[in-house]
């Protein structure tokens, strides 16, 4: 069967798709290494809806490219070239504005979900705000590296899981891509680097420069590979799957 | 020469690109009939972008599918399903936004596109905001519609060109869109349809129903061809390209 | 019978007025020429509701002075001293405010309109923002340059109209100032000019220098009269009259 | 000297204005009476800017007839038919804007003056944050009703000035009207009212109703006369022109 | 009876007070002289409520202590080291955001304070916005100065009181303080200071200096006492009690 | 050495500490079990900046009670009875301007606190528009929770510590509370009650209901001692200390 994507159809298409699950994906401009391009924050949890799609009722709406801003913490900073971002109040109304207006043409289920650890908070709030004023929808935000289960992580790592603060440009995220969108990873430019794991440190504005290694990976992405990425994407899809069972009491086609 | 496509670069090749300019898409999720795409206001200029920066040291930012409201008079109306659009206040601070943090990233020549004419106020908006704060930056917006040659027109359309009003889904955008992306047209869905010219009349809100043909075509796609769509993309690339020698005093590569 | 202008009346004389037709204007702080004061835009659609409000049940009500920045293609720009306006955001929220505080007051049938083509998109959402709070509330914006007929435009211009691009501060303009506000016209003043027909061009921040004419005219004043603006309002007051009566159905007095 | 009202002038007779003081007003649409005409809280200051620019290198901008809600202590309430208001927020978006604008044009003395005790707050935070980002322009916020001398309210009263919470559409708004405007005032319909001195009592929200007497003049419009505003205006004027001689270092012409 | 402060619950005794009264104070951070603190302005509303808690079934919700700019005229400005505000906008969402949650639980009756003339306005208008959303709920806005009675004034002040205008940090607030909150009274550093009753003057942008006596007193805090404050605070409480179960339909317990 | 709480200070006094670090505290009005009141995610912050009051030259700034939602995932949602919260986008605003004013009186160095997770993120964009602003000034925000050493937290849980996501209302914020306001903390109505560890689950709007336990405490209070706060308050005060002495260069008092 085949994925539900809003951005391949017709008017007509989604017409019969009516009272179906809507899937929004917000994403990040944001360096991610010298082997991954910057939209690796979209296109993982866009694929997973792709992937979704296909076995729900379920439509993937058009994608959100830009989030916000990049934490050194979790993604390196603002300070790698290219690394673009919106504010956090034009991203709270840029995706209230979309669940409303999808819940003016009768959508009352969404699934909300980005690649992207600093929109969380925001796409968060927007949902808030968005059912304050329409009880009678009903958003899920699903992060997907929280749904990777843990004995998973420990076959995956050997036991030596570094932490997801750290797996940025790292070793899932560059699986993923390797299954995802094999064409724009460049597995030889991996360096041979290994990160330290996070250690806890205070937030500091303007941003202090030499927090992140100079690659841009945060662990290592040495190891990744195209079974890793599909291993780890058939559990993340088949887990969503099953809080979309539960929250919106649906089935599988 | 490749597309220099943000989307598909790691951090370094984007550090390479250094003083370019800086191409913004932004679109609209809007019916555009029964045989083209919600997205044919993002491919047109995504895809005239694409080819400006094979010729000119242009960078083609990740794009931004969502836009304001569709009108009737000008795209059929928010009442086709799947039409979906967001606040003009939200357009207004989002392309600031992004405008901004490309700014501190050192950019300063910025070509804003959009296929949608009912973006154009808020872009321009946001733009004079943007370099109200940033003299020393420039923003051309272009509008690839009004960028085609009358002459151009009367061939096109043996001197019976309707006018842009009515070109929604119809001729022109077909042409282009088979030119560019020919695996999203579906022209045996094309209706046989002659729509009216363009009547002025009021903006009325609530917006009235039956304004526009059932299709979403407000003219007519019938005729519509690949070489049409290669025809009138040359003549826009190389309109635009000299646009940006005269404005940035750039030089084709 | 008497102009129903809510600026002169007492509140007992408004109350009178029950479920009228409210009409709201808004200009623009803008040149016109050396022959025409700055609130042309404003002048011209409260002149023509205050005809409109002889005929109709309709309450003209205190107008708006500043709007949206000029556009050099349209209003000669931001550059020509005193052209002076306000934020596109705060334009939507003043419009919005307006119409919901006469809402609360029970009025749902409102008549928008502006002189200033740069106005229209704002007072477009402002009024779509509204009516989906209040569905049962009517809007309708009309743009006065949009409803001359095009017979009445070949007798004005001996079919040679240059278009409505380059009719500011030209000939309809002055002469609807030499019907409506004889006083306010320097006949004298206006310049020997003939402009050019619009050719479209990209709109480009910050505003460049000389687009215009030096006069502010962009096309010519030359051969206005009291009898042609007499002659266009008499049209347009029945055309929009037309409109009301079809919108709201309503009667003339 | 003609006044010199931006309303009535060309751009080559603003640009001579060049480094004059800016006198902005901003009004209400608020019931003043039956006797009264809603924009008395406009006419009263733009007519004492007006007399202002005679004596003055001073120009009066278009002025704002929307201001904040009424209030019921002050102005009877926004339960009059008529009273008509928009948020605070955009008042003070408005403001700053139009403040904006004109410092653009190189303008950087300017009077702000309001007719509506109710304005005042907005104004001022308007005012603030305009300079606080343009700190070589200076702010003047005059209300007329703080510059009568007490002397003077003596003689008018009689010793019996009832405070000028209760002043609305009474004795000193009623004689400043018959001599600034006449062919507005009814005095026919002034009612035989003596309304009460102030008592302060609570704000509440929803507005109760019958806070103020049925006629909306708090007061009493009893004795008002053309030679009492006459006097009153010209005090005023000649306080506030001292004002800017002080604050602007400007002299009279 | 103890004071009822939700600071000092736990979750199951604040679900207990069920349809109470909800009491919310926004004070300043503004100097008051060389002998009272920052904090004035919320300590004798917040006082005052909690006073009112003993006799009513009234919450006193914990308090907001930064509110808007002090003004020269009745704060002496924002000249003086420490004295930190917010915006007008921002006080004006923050007090509708808090209203509307404790309406989402359930509150509908609120008692809204502060001690800073300055918050008027944008307490207002918050309120009015809130309840516009929710007509069921009432807001009553209490001015503790508004509300002792002038014979009292006559008394306290041997009928010399200089006008509310510039009791600031002088004998009122000076005594009431001395009875709230004896421990942030600086008695000994009273200076020995009379100041001068208000003259209205413009208000001036930015702020100009040595508009106020450079201890930040505006009259004198001469004779406060602790009985004073005493007797004034029993009054205001008794007062506003009266006001509660007028507005309220409450009765005291 | 006393504590340099700004809320007990005159402006004199304010005056004397020139150019030290700020320290502004930002809470929540949130559950925290039958045992600790709304505000322990204030006080604890609070109580911590003034410990580093003592030995740093930091002063100590007026605190914000009302902070953003509670998550139930963190905090046990918004359902308990009293949780109390403002929008993230009015937080931004007001943290953006308790900043800004402080910055006009000439403060540079700032420490955020929080004891409440939810707030993080709008924390962290206020802190970057404001340097942004002002690239000078620098704000360093740090997390009590993320200070404690994790040799601290196996000696305190016996190497059984839960994780910090249930901490909530547990043994570590109990323990603080003893030691810094016991009067505020009821021992005896701790429960006995043996929480989970958190699973990762999706965030969902509207809240669902029974995701916490009753009691509001997410894990196990019992074991909680006024030692155990003492210890953990020192350890953080140091950490901290260490911290403002790197990013600030100053050295203990």
């Amino acid at each position: 069967m085949a994925y539900k994507e809003m951005i391949h159809m017709t008017w007509p298409e989604y017409a019969e798709m009516d009272d179906c699950i809507t899937a929004l994906c917000v994403g990040s401009v944001e360096q991610h290494g010298p082997h991954l391009p910057f939209i690796v924050d979209l296109v993982i949890p866009y694929e997973i809806c792709c992937r979704l799609s296909e076995k729900y009722h379920l439509l993937v709406a058009p994608p959100v490219y830009y989030g916000y801003r990049s934490q050194p913490a979790s993604g390196g900073g603002q300070g790698f070239p290219g690394t673009t971002a919106i504010d956090g109040i034009t991203l709270i109304n840029m995706v209230e504005n979309i669940l409303e207006d999808f819940y003016r043409q009768g959508k009352r289920k969404f699934l909300l979900m980005s690649g992207h650890f600093e929109n969380t908070a925001y796409m968060s709030e927007a949902s808030y705000l968005f059912t304050r004023n329409h009880p009678d929808a009903k958003v899920v935000i699903a992060n997907w590296w929280e749904l990777v289960k843990e004995t998973t992580l420990d076959i995956l790592f050997d036991g030596a899981f570094p932490g997801w603060e750290v797996e940025h440009a790292s070793l899932t995220e560059t699986s993923l891509m390797m299954y995802y969108r094999p064409e724009l990873v460049h597995s030889d430019r991996i360096p041979d680097q290994q990160g330290k794991k996070f250690t806890p440190r205070p937030v500091i504005h303007p941003e202090p420069k030499g927090l992140v290694p100079a690659s841009g990976i945060l662990y290592s992405a040495n190891g990744a590979s195209h079974e890793i990425g599909k291993t780890m994407s058939e559990e993340i899809v088949e887990t969503i799957g099953t809080i979309l069972e539960t929250e919106f009491q649906v089935s599988p086609l």
